[in-house]
């Protein structure tokens, strides 16, 4: 994964001061590293039945629908409140200054689906634990959380406990 | 393309009272309507030389980075202003009430690069354009755009004159 590592680029200080960004645009633009990328973030989950495939907003998008397509499912958009034009189910969860909440359609899983989470990068791991009780509430199995990057510093991975998580690159 | 009509929901007053809006989830959702779609997107543009496909955010990046993958580029970034990390350029333009704006990352194209441009729908054409300038400012040569559904009524097409626009669905 070395290869992958050379395309992300640091950047001081986004979105706030003192923070360092991990860009994954340089991987994004390059096409080897980005099928290599979407390889590695399906391949622990090729076979597990994996029906729908739900993507966090917007980032994690760009890996949702080729591992969807690579697995022969579907793709779920998980989104801000208010993107979703049909009948949501929604979750709260904490900020380190206050709420947000995240959003999926009623009818973008059901009791009988086998759902893949992803994101581009797991941080603090509080967008992803609500996507994953969004979609348990609706009855439907999470069989793993895939991402490219971790930032294992931030422990994201201690509030996933019970869950399947696969990162391919770790900080 | 009848198959792929019969995977896009109406959804009355979204997101504003009065405006019927094109629901491309359940589409999405399925497995072999999303290959379709992303297929009949790219098929126009298979022997056109492209290195760059530019995805607009949110719901252009699902299509995008299959299309790149497809086509073996990698994948530019045209976000809100404020969403990416590293230098940008920017490009405003006017909204039925009020302005907008569009950034790309000053490296995601080069002089040489040969660029699709993506997204979901075309309706006014107003974000598209903005995104095909900023991508020829920066020197690149706009092969085309493609869109899964194009909203005829609101002639989009008409502001994207010079440039070749495909899309899959009309209304």
């Amino acid at each position: 994964m070395k290869e992958l590592l050379s395309h992300i680029r640091d950047v001081p200080d986004f979105p706030r001061p003192g923070i360092v960004f991990k860009d994954i645009t340089p991987l994004l633009g390059n096409a080897r590293a980005l099928q290599r990328a979407v390889d590695a973030m399906t391949e622990p989950f090729a076979n597990d039945g994996v029906t729908v495939v739900a993507g966090v907003e917007a980032r994690g998008f760009l890996f949702a629908a080729p591992i969807a397509l690579k697995l022969g499912c579907g793709v779920a958009l998980l989104r801000k409140p208010g993107k979703l034009p049909f009948h949501t189910h929604r979750v709260e969860y904490e900020l380190e200054y206050g709420k947000d909440a995240i959003e999926i359609h009623q009818d973008a899983v059901t009791r009988s689906d086998r759902v893949l989470l992803v994101d581009d990068v797991i941080a603090t791991g509080g967008t992803i634990r609500a996507a994953a009780e969004l979609v348990s509430g609706q009855g439907a199995k999470v069989i793993g959380l895939t991402f490219l990057i971790e930032l294992g510093f931030l422990s994201g991975r201690s509030r996933l406990e019970g869950y399947r998580v696969h990162s391919v690159l770790a900080f």
